[in-house]
């Protein structure tokens, strides 16, 4: 089965964009010390991703490199090891056009703090922020999977989850972070706001009700 | 009966005005994920507003457009749909001049953990931020109004309590934020700065009285 | 008896340095809203000082004036409300060269929940930023004043515990902010860094504490 | 025994990553009010270090001079007073490139109110931004030493505990900040993100359990 070539130009506007969004995502320290990993998708086959190692505050265009969607790299460099958590969601979903992964303060609190396997956001105004999501009274569930290094296998039970219906706009790994998508990169960058704003109401929220 | 129209310097100054006030609301957090507001008067009968899920980190003059006190637009584009809350003290306040609407993480807390309808702060020096206070022995009361997708039923509440006296410079709703007015742009910002940050502390103080 | 006159030179120096400084602390968090104000002595007899309700992270040259030692201007401008508090350290001091009010979260929190009329700071590495402290084996005792907008009987108050001996290098007005002093600008914007920020983590041990 | 000769465009280049980083980490508050000092190894006999007293938001390649590995100027400046700090580390491990001390909110919060010896942090994903560290399932120990004011006798107990193996990637002093070295400036700019980082999320886990 042959790949459709990817356009040079679409990969370059994507590494601009990816790396001017990686650097507001660092200025609100959700990727400190070059954790976290960003990608767009370039057509069916192809994706640009971040990098393996780079320091987000400084991202710039040459950071990103493009993998085929076995993770496997198209143009030189290295990707991130978590790239195969990206590429999972373009294979599993054709509108998924971007996927942003970030390392919070408030995700790896509430994960690490209680052990529940998911985490539910409900009642907030700023739920409207996700896609599809068209009033304050909904009920997002993040499942929590447990973090592991073995990234192969992380993603098949994404995989699974997703193929039975328990995942819907992102997801979270315990003492790591969380992974969001959308169907493109300005809508995905909304999302993350939201849910960081909203991860961190949450976590303050049970702060105070003693939970 | 016909409408006065609106010059377009005044526009045109006005968005400018918005765009930077704008970008300077979300550097502080208040305006996450293309959520919030934002309004100045033009005269009787207009009024400059942001365009509907724009980018308050990237917001400039073409993000803004104007529209009649009805929430109708009167230049191109698709004004945010809580406009009416705009129009709403527009209408009922011939000296409101400014409008600004933010969904922070304070107002977000304070209205989620505490079911009270209304929040008083009372003794501080930064009251005197507030337009007509001279001492911080005052105490100023924001009515909390329940969420709800039905902006023109909030509205009619509003403008209820407003007629009734029972609200002055703001109010919040419930899980959503807070919408503050004042004579001018620039005293409207003020104003916000003083609420948003008498509201963090006013939630600080909350935790440590554990009320 | 005559005042010397002041030299133009000088006080454009201290205009551009109160500016930078005043930008510096808002981008802090330490004066919203038009709160604030700030000093720098030009001689014996005179000072430059923040005009009345200027927006702190705006500030810029053509918002500092000139005061005489009893708060009178001496330039165009309506100088700060609390002037006077700034030309009591003068006329104190001879070796007093600025002055810094800020009104900050952590010294607001502090002096609203904690009744008592002083705050104590001692063992931090921190303390050796202010004047004359040089081992973190210290205890610096910051007075409390309760807040009043008579700002003459508050300098009066200040003047007489300074000659007792009773306050070295800042105090606190309650539900206000602080006021901190130095030799020159840089020292005391050093001082007021390392007091906030002791302020702030002073108010986490205490509520770690549950005192 | 004479000392090998520094080259000047190593200085020059150390310098300005040395005020860069320095300005990074201040933007991210943790070397507030003058306070913390940073070196780069130039060979086995010298090392750049920040002069004495510098604002760490202001600073600049003119800030950074040479010293010897006792300590001793090899340039125009007054080192930092805890430059013996920095040239214990130097000598100690010929692997170590640069080192970076901290005076943040976290270290000192934690170091304050705990009156512990060593600080652990485990299971964390960002534990893998640490030189040698490859999987989130470990265990960091950061050995805690009271503070004082004479350096050489601390950096003797620093030196002790490293001979007994008992400190891998950083230490801590009570009531202070952090030492962190790593192979390279960037290398230890990282580790220092991710334990600050680490270090605030630590800190609010042990506030939500009350321990």
């Amino acid at each position: 089965m042959s790949q459709r070539p990817f356009s040079t130009s679409a990969f370059r506007e994507a590494a601009r964009g990816l790396a001017a969004t990686g650097r507001r995502i660092y200025a609100n320290g959700w990727s400190p010390a070059t954790s976290s990993n960003y990608s767009q998708r370039l057509n069916e086959d192809y994706a640009a991703v971040t990098c393996s190692g780079k320091d987000k505050g400084l991202l710039n265009e040459g950071d990103i490199m493009v993998v085929d969607m076995a993770g496997q790299p198209a143009t030189e460099g290295k990707p991130s090891a978590e790239t195969l958590l990206h590429t999972q969601l373009y294979r599993r979903q054709a509108q998924v056009g971007a996927v942003l992964h970030t390392h919070s303060h408030a995700s790896t609190v509430l994960t690490m703090h209680w052990p529940a396997n998911s985490l539910s956001l409900e009642g907030y105004e700023l739920l409207k922020a996700l896609e599809g999501i068209t009033t304050h009274d909904s009920r997002l569930t993040l499942p929590v999977f447990e973090n592991t290094q073995d990234i192969a296998s992380l993603a098949d039970q994404v995989d699974t989850a997703m193929a039975d219906g328990r995942i819907s706009h992102a997801y979270l790994i315990r003492g790591h972070g969380l992974y969001t998508w959308a169907s493109d990169l300005a809508a995905c960058y909304r999302q993350l706001e939201a849910l960081e704003t909203l991860l961190a109401i949450e976590l303050d929220r049970r702060r105070l009700s003693g939970v």
